[in-house]
């Protein structure tokens, strides 16, 4: 465990760092502005979208030492916008600056074993999944999870050799072979009804604000919309938005944190577990931006700050949906529509598969 | 009336110049990143705190002819946080690329005797007044104005010296002496209840959209509150939106533009008569960023960008306070308040009177 370096609650004037400078870091340099503080964003990438907004910005490597140490020396606190800042990347900083989400968070969301472990030890409810360090260990994980089961890396980074679906019988060898023999676990399959996500903020002092549940669609394995309300029962909305409070309760949390979940069929009822977590800001919860007072955006920037969070309440119903590749084209149409806010990237290149920016659709809140 | 050059919609990645880098300019640039849009600020101020949220700026003085070429050539479109753009710049400039709003705009909203005369013109109720050249003008246009009377410059910056209150007798020579000898209106005196004020915008194609009344109190000449909606009725709160389009249309505006008017009693009836125009953002629409999905400066953005704009309804009720000199030092309880939104400008320099920030309190809209 990194030692943290200590700090005060910032002042407006202060600066905050964050590293990556994509969409997220442009949106919360976006959002700090407005409360008075500034933003200096490191990223390795020149067309970074976030350098456009922040006060000042650095292109270097996340390895790069020497630059890490002047842009630990120029901010008053250190975030991210990305869940695999390298672990010395975040442990050198650590020791000049404070980190905020803290090393844990980011050791336990890193690896697919850490977490489960961390969120079955929390009691919260997770997929059955096994520690696989061999192809060995392959054949009895499958047995023990009712013969199916996905075979995940623990890390990302393995070439997107990701993911393996196994049935009883399968050729262990061969799928260990296909994710690059990294250190893996394997998971129940989880035969989910719907996806929705938690994004919840903690502050220094130990409030915990959860935001309201968002039912998430998919498309090509890319969040295409988030609708709030989510069509759950009060309990289940509840349990959920409890689960990503105590989710961040338990990692001694700083930031916002977003944590995906499974809706399951049991009987005529329904269940939730809890898929990944991610600790930043995410864009599940982009919906924030319209329908509340305070964005999940400004939000980050109050708790690292060592600020008191904003409320989490929603004045608005919405469906956040993303413009992914040319979908971007359409922002004409949408700047016609009176329900509609758009929110652009500011990339330059469309690719396919690229997320360029976001429309939020508002609707008075149904009674 | 200068020559306009002129412009195609912008399109995402396009950049608008703005002149002028207070903390309208930081609000507009803001508004802008969202949509895509790049901005250039142009402000001889070195501390210009919408240079930290732009993608560019110049610091030049608004006369220096070689760095307004190169500002006009770096943006698409350019647009001004202040109404006393000087008339040799505007002109300059316009020759080179569009200006939004229009030159007219800003020769009618320069001049109170121009602006009195447009919107008596244009069929807008304004207090009684008359034109003074000299001192030897006075005498009569009091008597002509019912014996009491505002004399004020037509042109702001003669040292302060702006406005004297007159009754019938007084020392003409000394009054005129008083406003530094300078062309100079006398205005009836209005004795008027309550102060409102309509923000509206306009397109290119000429649709237009009126924002909801706010009404609005100063404290030491300086808006202290807005709150919305206002205490009129329906049909006066219609007629002032009516009057603020009616405004937009007869100058063939492109932009937000703020319209402060008087409420006066008139039996047990109420009047308006409308004060001064602000061809600009305007601070009494600072509630549109918290209460509204478009805010008064994405609107301005929208307009000047050649787009279409968004819906100027509104989904909460809302008082705007402008935090003056010290009163930003509340941050930290305004940070505290789950009603509020904290909005600062990022100036280093507390000041007496100078604007520091807002903040922004929204409640449900009344049924």
């Amino acid at each position: 465990m990194t030692t943290q370096a200590p700090t005060r609650p910032l002042s407006p004037g202060d600066t905050i760092g964050i590293l990556g400078g994509g969409q997220l870091g442009r949106m919360l340099a976006l959002a700090a502005a407005p409360l008075g503080l500034k933003t200096h964003i490191l990223c390795p990438d020149p067309d970074s979208p976030a350098f456009e907004v922040a006060s000042s910005f650095t292109i270097a490597g996340y390895d790069d030492i020497s630059a890490l140490d002047v842009f630990a020396s120029a901010v008053d606190v250190v975030t991210y916008e990305f869940e695999n800042v390298p672990g010395p990347t975040a442990a050198h900083l650590a020791e000049r600056v404070c980190v905020r989400p803290g090393p844990t968070a980011l050791a336990v969301s890193q690896d697919r074993l850490n977490e489960k472990t961390f969120l079955r030890d929390a009691g919260i409810p997770v997929a059955d999944f096994a520690r696989i360090d061999a192809a060995g260990d392959i054949a009895q994980a499958l047995a023990q999870l009712g013969g199916t089961g996905i075979l995940k890396t623990r890390r990302l980074g393995y070439d997107g050799k990701g993911q393996v679906l196994l049935r009883d019988g399968a050729d262990a060898a061969a799928a260990f072979q296909q994710i690059g023999k990294a250190p893996a676990i394997l998971e129940a399959f989880v035969p989910f009804e719907r996806e929705v996500s938690v994004i919840a903020a903690r502050a220094v002092d130990g409030t915990v604000r959860a935001y309201d549940v968002a039912e998430n669609v998919h498309r090509d394995h890319i969040l295409k919309t988030s609708t709030v309300p989510a069509a759950l029962d009060a309990e289940l909305a509840a349990d959920a938005r409890a689960m990503a409070e105590r989710i961040a309760d338990q990692l001694d949390y700083v930031g916002v944190i977003g944590v995906e979940m499974f809706v399951l069929p049991q009987g005529a009822e329904s269940r939730l577990v809890v898929n990944e977590i991610a600790p930043r800001v995410h864009n599940s919860g982009h919906w924030t931006q319209d329908a509340c007072l305070v964005s999940q955006f400004e939000q980050h920037i109050r708790a690292v700050a060592g600020w008191p969070l904003g409320s989490a309440e929603r004045h608005s119903d919405v469906v956040m949906e993303n413009l992914i590749g040319d979908e971007v084209d359409r922002w004409q149409e949408i700047l016609r529509d009176p329900a509609a806010a758009l929110h652009l990237y500011g990339k330059s290149d469309t690719r396919p598969g690229r997320k360029m920016g976001h429309v939020n659709r508002i609707r008075p809140q149904r009674a």
